[in-house]
């Protein structure tokens, strides 16, 4: 059975894993002084069209905390909206490593945009508050909404007024790009994001997460701060050559044209149900999907699923690279079968 | 070619790759709450006899700080030889994300003593003074020597006499068991270790670090300090699978006999080389070679090398799991080639 | 002319200063050991009814940060409202020295209750969340008003019900307890507070500024955590002897009478004069004035304010210790000048 | 009696009290926007003859972190002696504040020198390593020597020649230029120092501390880091004021004349006591003094000492600004009683 809790369920594409499986010839330099990592930086540098800097990761956690702490002193602070990752996932990694604080406000569906940033820009200057340095963005948002590609453009252009720079966690990236039916150039490189975090774990990799810097005066810092972050891996051949088939294949599109499309059509069964509203408001591989509070025990025995608000009783789901009609429509007849109370 | 700059050169143990390979089945929950993480749990707790409280992480250097910042407050101090790897190698990684400080005394072949640490017993209780908290010693060391049985079991004592832990960094700990010809329940469990780095990658595993606790009162933060950290894999059956084999079909042992194994083998035929003196107080995988300078030039010139002194210009040989007689062979064969001027 | 922007503004009360000068007598042990520094401990414990722990630092900030880094580890999180001095005026220092996490709610007229702790509370033992540890109220709030003895024992016994604690920042404590018409043993002692920050120096002191714990197992580490945070003074009495004057004297309830009286005073006058609107909900030594926009240049020419809100341009007005019927008068006299066009 | 124990024992001199005294007339801005802050900028550009950045901070140890941890970014380093009060005495507060890590060398007579510092020149660009940043030195040191001008030059053109910085603690410069015969322009700015810490507490103050940053590019971000470390007092006049007559009345230069003249008055009569050894080396108001064991205990009986080195039993004597014949003759005497066995 394939879960929908989220797409850390699901394994490792094959054609990663093979990769993986052939990476693993006699001996290579250590800590990303191999060819593998060369190839995929190389092939990350093709897919956005610039010659940004890349270092890669295990977490998506890490992606996020090594870049931000990369750029910012400690009295600097990120701009997010309450749901970011980096705000409530993240168990305060940004301020214990970085010793910097996330100025959040109220997400807008997941969302913020300029004029909710401008708040903090009194603060410039002023010693007894923290500096707001970087706005954070997440691509798709934790409530499933995707910004388009102008509202990004609108947000970097206003940071870049303000001094300030913008970070992209783009833990669902490709996702995103299918979403939007845009490309990894247009929705980053040519909007002016400073830094991505790009992830591939949720979207079929093993373990997969590259920090992007598109401006090399930011990244200074990086290399080191990675090995801080204890996030060096010696035999990183094995993280990077994840990267080659994903990129070079276009496995990264496939994977995502799956799970947006398995979320779609869920989506278009579920709100068939006596019962269930369906928030329209994603694209993406995840739904916000509200059903009856008794549903619940049932619902569980066989799917575990994660309450995101209890007094509603909207639960999350999330497709995978992997989710087939197969598995959606057991989920969708398991629904049913609740739903007529058996 | 095989290198011997480092056992990070080396890949991953066919055996270990087909366990990856295998746990690829289907979906499996996130964040070690899988059947091959409580699997390899259990394997660990068996060999060390002990009802140990287990956490994987990525790297060795996560593993050393992740448990001692889990353990100390910022005001405490680790007691340890100036050529430690959390001292020299990381990058300062414990003093940014701990806060904590490196108490460090000068080694004695890598090694220290109770009475090295003794000095800092003085400052309890004085707050103007970082507190002594954890003794950490690697085994086997920096400089490739072995702690006896009975060496750790003093320190542990002494330790434990004046209210502090011990913390053993056990990157190549295999090693280590192997050339004391000793098991994990005796060199560790037995001697009184409270907190142990249980290093894979260093013996044929990808990525393969578990941070291990003798003591569950010491670890009850482990789980937030290891999120914090930023180590909290997602498809984390993709670590743990890998300990599987590696305990259960004993290849931690079969990799350490071999690397071993072969270090002696290379040792007795350099040390036949004219010119060549090689370091008599290494066990394990390591060899201290000092050799002519002229030498050096066209050494590199196919085998990368780390000097480790360069006035007595001595160099570090490191030899892998998968290194052969042969490769071993070709490389003695390389530098009589240098000896004799070729 | 006095100000009405901060009553950091104001200097020292005499009886204070005597103090200073007096115990500049010969050589004293430092650090704290000295008279001084026990006989004003001793005051404390009695004005407090307790046998607390007392550790004096020389600013607020310091009071606040060095009593919440020494008690949480940094997975720990305060909840506190987003008005909080910690969370805005601090320049993150809890996130820097403490690496912790500020879990902020939205203010109610600068309080906030149980019902707005509760929903942190489901973070509890979720790795990927920020522990929830510290309650942390101002007393007076940061908006001028005071909690009720009642509500303060309520968020004390909720704390305490959830395994968390509760901390006071009493920047301005003598003036909540003269509002209150309570004391300090009915306010704090019996209420449950487990950390207060004790402040003078916003009533009459040149620097006084201690840290007060009720409970001492959650104090060991300050001694240490004091030191680190830099705050040891060495010639500690003469912080120490102010808060002698100040409380066997009675000279806080004596200036925390005359600045909330002079608040009174003002509001009372400013409230006749067309164009001005109060804010009803302070007590204390703070105001939140409306004015007309317009009023806002001619008034900074004599008095610089601190607009708060500036869509409804309200401005704070903070009275002192010395501030007298005539400086009110002297400022309701220039408000009326602009407020007729003069 | 007066203490010999430590230059914190003493109070303050009688015109800087006067000066607190003074500045306390009517409402001033706080956090340093008042008068008298920016006479005792002016007074300290003068000495200097350098237009410096100035902060105001309350201990020792603050001036030291506030400053280095201003500059330095997590990974890097601050090459120092053993025996450096940021190493010893301030309780790991660079490693907690800073993140930052202490490389130290094995001092020379409390000293450092060029060619010790450049063992750690082969780290730089390894992101395995700590990158050596700054170099600090005690000026007079923590062993009571001075450097002279010419090695503070070479320790500064060495550092700059290799992208470093030199800081110097400051905590008894006055003591220092008084033995030197020079001046703060010439032992200090000309000598090409980077960074200082002003002390002031010492020598006759009651708490007054300066950070001095001699290059404007480096200090940019010292007043958010002041605020962060919870040093930006709100009456800051009552620290700022004190350096006034401190620096107009050359208080600063009569006082280390005392002490220092005091510790030499010392030594010469010390030394004609049988038994007695003094160390020759200190300059300034430290000796270093071997005495027979036997003697501790009647020693502290009346004066309190404190023994640096336990097994030469060397005590430590510090003199004062107060410090007067009287008193040095008492202490000598009582001395000789015990030598007498009296």
């Amino acid at each position: 059975m394939k879960m929908l809790l989220s797409d850390n369920n699901s394994g490792v594409h094959p054609s990663i894993l093979e990769a993986i499986y052939e990476c693993n010839i006699g001996h290579e330099p250590s800590y990303g002084a191999d060819k593998y990592t060369r190839r995929a930086i190389e092939l990350i540098r093709e897919i956005f069209h610039k010659d940004v800097d890349v270092y890669f990761v295990t977490t998506g956690t890490a992606a996020n905390i090594v870049g931000l702490a990369g750029i910012l002193a400690p009295y600097e602070g990120v701009v997010a909206p309450d749901t970011a990752h980096i705000n409530v996932d993240e168990c305060g990694a940004l301020e214990r490593f970085g010793g910097a604080k996330i100025l959040y406000v109220p997400n807008r569906d997941g969302k913020i945009y300029p004029e909710d940033v401008e708040v903090f820009l009194t603060s410039l200057g002023d010693e007894h508050q923290v500096q707001p340095k970087i706005i954070s963005i997440s691509q798709i948002s934790e409530l499933g909404t995707a910004y388009t590609v102008e509202e990004i453009r609108e947000l970097a252009n206003f940071a870049h007024d303000n001094n300030m720079l913008i970070h992209m966690d783009g833990a669902r990236i490709a996702n995103a790009v299918v979403a939007l039916d845009s490309s990894f150039k247009e929705m980053v490189t040519d909007t002016g994001v400073d830094l991505l975090s790009f992830g591939g774990t949720k979207n079929g990799m093993m373990m997969g997460e590259a920090i992007i810097s598109f401006n090399k005066d930011i990244s200074r810092a990086f290399k080191y701060v990675r090995k801080q972050a204890m996030q060096l891996v010696s035999k990183m051949r094995f993280i990077s050559a994840q990267f080659i088939p994903y990129l070079e294949q276009g496995i990264w599109r496939e994977n995502a044209i799956n799970s947006n499309g398995m979320a779609q059509y869920l989506k278009k069964k579920l709100s068939n149900i006596s019962g269930v509203r369906v928030d329209n408001k994603t694209s993406g591989n995840m739904l916000f999907v509200q059903i009856p509070k008794e549903w619940n025990q049932p619902l569980r025995e066989k799917y575990p699923v994660y309450i995101v608000d209890k007094e509603s009783n909207i639960i999350r789901l999330v497709t995978s690279f992997d989710t087939t009609e197969k598995d959606a429509n057991a989920f969708v007849e398991y629904i049913e079968g609740i739903s007529m109370g058996k």
